[in-house]
C-alpha cells in the first residue's frame, strides 16, 4: 500500500474555486483501479491549505492516476490558483 | 473527525533512533481514547523523512493526546534528532 499526502497552498481568493477543482478530481479518481482512498482536506487554521491524503494500492495505479485524462486536465488549472509549489510525498507504512 | 499529518525531518544518522522512539509513541498512542488512527510511514525518496498520519474523534481527545505522558516524555527526545521543526497540520475533511 502506498500513502500519498499532496499539500497546496492556494491565492486565498482562490480557494472556492481550488475547492470546486479538487472536489472534481477526488469525484474522477475514487473511480480509479487501485485507488483505495482519495479525500481532500482544509487545515483548521489556515483555509488556503488543501491537502489531498491518497491510498493506492501500487505504485503503477499511482502512475496511471497521474497519466490520466482528468489528471493532467485538472492539476494544471490547479496550478494557477496556487501561492507556490506545493508538496507531495509518497510514503510507505513502518 | 480531526486528521493529522506530522511530518518530521530527521538528521540522516539519527534515523533507526527516531523510528524506534516514533514506534514507541504508536505502541501508547493507539490506546488512547478516540484514537481511530496513528500511523508511521516514511518517505519513499527520503528516509529521514518519517511522517505520523493520525485520526481523531475530535479536538479533545487530541488535547488530550499532547497532554498524555508518553507525548509528553517522547516528543522532547525526538526533537533532539531533527534536522529543523517539523510541520504539523490539522485537518478537517471538506
Amino acid at each position: 500500500m502506498i500513502k500519498v499526502v499532496a499539500k497546496n497552498f492556494v491565492k486565498p481568493e482562490k480557494t472556492d474555486e481550488a475547492v470546486l477543482l479538487l472536489k472534481k478530481l477526488v469525484e474522477e479518481t475514487v473511480k480509479e483501479k487501485g485507488c483505495i482512498k482519495y479525500e481532500l482536506f482544509v487545515d483548521v487554521k489556515d483555509y488556503s491549505i488543501l491537502t489531498i491524503i491518497e491510498e493506492w494500492e501500487s505504485q503503477e495505479d499511482l502512475n496511471n492516476h497521474m497519466a490520466s485524462e482528468h489528471f493532467k486536465r485538472i492539476v494544471p488549472l490547479l496550478g494557477k490558483l496556487m501561492v507556490k509549489t506545493g508538496e507531495i510525498n509518497v510514503y510507505e507504512k513502518i
